[in-house]
């Protein structure tokens, strides 16, 4: 009698988002007829802009379908290269610029050129949990380091110095953070960066939440030298996340083998998201994307003494992304269980800490505010009527 | 003072593909104003379909910009699963189906899903790189086995029985095959999944260039038990290559496991292809389909003959994709340099050997057929001058 074949051992270790389970629940709910509000769903409710969809639906008349190098299109290469010199006065070559699907695909050539089974990754935990999958669906150790408000849920150089080890190779550090919506200040990434190099490691810094800051003037970590890589994406800023289409910035030594890698793992990203992109840095698009920022900026400020007058902790505001890390230990002792009857009996969809790490995930949740100012102050009613306030 | 961070080992094994380079001269050549006859290149000539391209138009005149389910658009999933019943009588649940990033996507879920490092892949050679190139990137370990004419450059199940050892996990076969277009027979095929099947591997098929087939009616390896995943593509018979579209048909046991990798390292595939390519199904597509599906029969019968003619050895008919490899031994001793001076010297581009592996490359070259009957016309007189025919 013969078995069905044996899942890889690195299946045990990747968990699903328990996320995903939460809002086909909603789903669920809403097809038989309930009010769900979704306070749980990491993508813009915005489509994507206007400019940026008449850009793609040109290229498809044009029959712009076939393949484009591995690297991506060199106008758009050129395009991304200059809107770092613009918005943040770092000038970058577009030859350090590879146009990825999505900042997934980034990941997946950085993890492929970058580390060896074995190889310690360091990141914070609360983190997305994609990102310690990645990590070991390559043979390498997700090192979890516990953070807290303290450090705005961030590393800083003394984690590097208390958890670096003779293993570590790669500095994981996302900002603004999922699911915290903090930043690393200029001065922290500079320390990083060069603790980093001091010891021939890679500092590899997450900015797809990048844009979505609602305070000062922001720095990007391009730039920063030889042992950075950073990633982005067109989906959260741009407002592209069905696309699929990402970027890396890396070092040019690097490019090479990247090319090589992403000719195999992929060929290249889509042909029709790449000329829809060219448009995403025109004024017409920049100045739609900029007025939903600041939507997302009122939300944020609705949203901040809403939930902190209900009793969840939310030591401080934080500065981009649409999320809100909160502390609910006042309100509950298990936020999965809070976050599912929040569900059921009030109908309001928010993802419990569990999906983003084991640093007291039971007394966190995280709040998205991908959802008009409306409904999220009626899902701020429904669960102050929930718990009795 | 400080080194640059070292590539990962694997890197070492991984190649880049020869024709890239080819491909960039050829363009270098055309930039300085030659004239070159394209008999490199791995993809249609053909644009898109219009009722595809439509289809996507209005997707995103619609707004469709936003994630689909990991597994891809329900939708689609059936629309697939029908394809499987209507056209080969093959009768599936849409649960089975797994819409892709590109048949590369569908690779990579699998390699995730079931190889394990050190897990032998047994694959013919001459193959198309990437397989080898997806094995090694997981840290298995791709096993060639060498095929001649004599097989149809397939594998059968007396090369299983050869080459199986109690490492070897997986049989990866691609029917019809790039670099050599030629099929596996039904009969062969069961032979293998029944072959694996006692040994509880895997057997992982390849249908990409599926639909592409100028011979009797064909038979898929979908359906033939739970030890065998087929791969199928969006780019090749569809004409989809630069959106990026491929899918994957799993025994149900496998599929949670799947669907936890999409998660973590895609996301989803792109959300406008995916709605374009519902539209691929409908007639007035197939209708375009198939024209050229008879075009590229066309090419083939006349370039068979054609380099037959000029001392190519074309030992059999191949009966599918836009592929003739052939055996160039009585015109040169070394493909690679042949192929390099036919390009600076006659204009026209063709691949050699080298780029499928290390069975008597030098003694063999891919033709594509994905240009006009004319350029072929044109490239063939200009090898036959070339050669002194």
């Amino acid at each position: 009698m013969s078995k069905l074949p044996a899942l890889a051992h690195r299946m045990a270790a990747v968990q699903p988002f328990h996320v995903m389970s939460l809002l086909a629940r909603a789903r669920e709910l809403e097809a038989a007829g309930q009010d769900i509000v979704h306070m749980e769903i990491g993508e813009p409710d915005f489509d994507t802009p206007a400019p940026i969809i008449q850009a793609g639906i040109n290229a498809l008349q044009q029959g712009l379908t076939h393949y484009t190098p591995a690297l991506g299109l060199l106008e758009l290469r050129r395009a991304i290269a200059s809107f770092y010199e613009c918005r943040y006065g770092v000038i970058i070559s577009s030859d350090q610029v590879v146009v990825t699907p999505g900042s997934s695909g980034a990941l997946q050539l950085l993890m492929n050129v970058l580390i060896n089974p074995g190889d310690e990754v360091l990141m914070a935990d609360p983190g997305y949990p994609c990102n310690r999958n990645f990590v070991r669906l390559i043979g390498g150790e997700p090192v979890s380091v516990p953070v807290s408000s303290d450090t705005a849920y961030q590393l800083n150089v003394e984690h590097l110095q208390r958890y670096w080890t003779p293993a570590t190779k790669v500095v994981l550090v996302v900002s603004p953070s999922n699911p915290t919506g903090t930043l690393i200040s200029k001065q922290s990434m500079r320390e990083m960066a060069e603790f980093v190099k001091q010891r021939n490691g890679v500092l590899l810094v997450d900015e797809i939440y990048h844009g979505l800051i609602y305070e000062d003037a922001v720095s990007t970590a391009v730039g920063l030298g030889d042992h950075v890589f950073v990633i982005n994406s067109f989906s959260k800023y741009f407002g592209m996340t069905g696309w699929r289409l990402g970027w890396l910035v890396a070092p040019k030594a690097y490019v090479e083998a990247i090319d090589r890698v992403a000719q195999n793992i992929f060929l290249a990203a889509s042909t029709p998201a790449q000329y829809a992109a060219l448009a995403a840095f025109q004024s017409d698009s920049i100045e739609i994307i900029e007025s939903r920022r600041q939507e997302f900026q009122r939300r944020r400020d609705f949203l901040v003494p809403a939930l902190r007058a209900l009793g969840f902790d939310i030591p401080r505001v934080p500065e981009g992304a649409f999320y809100l890390y909160v502390d609910c230990s006042a309100i509950c002792s298990d936020s999965d269980l809070f976050c599912a009857r929040l569900l059921e009996e009030a109908g309001v969809a928010v993802t419990p800490g569990k999906d983003f790490g084991l640093n007291r995930p039971a007394e966190h949740m995280r709040f998205a505010y991908t959802a008009s100012l409306e409904r999220l102050e009626e899902g701020v009613r429904r669960i102050a009527q929930f718990i009795g306030k």
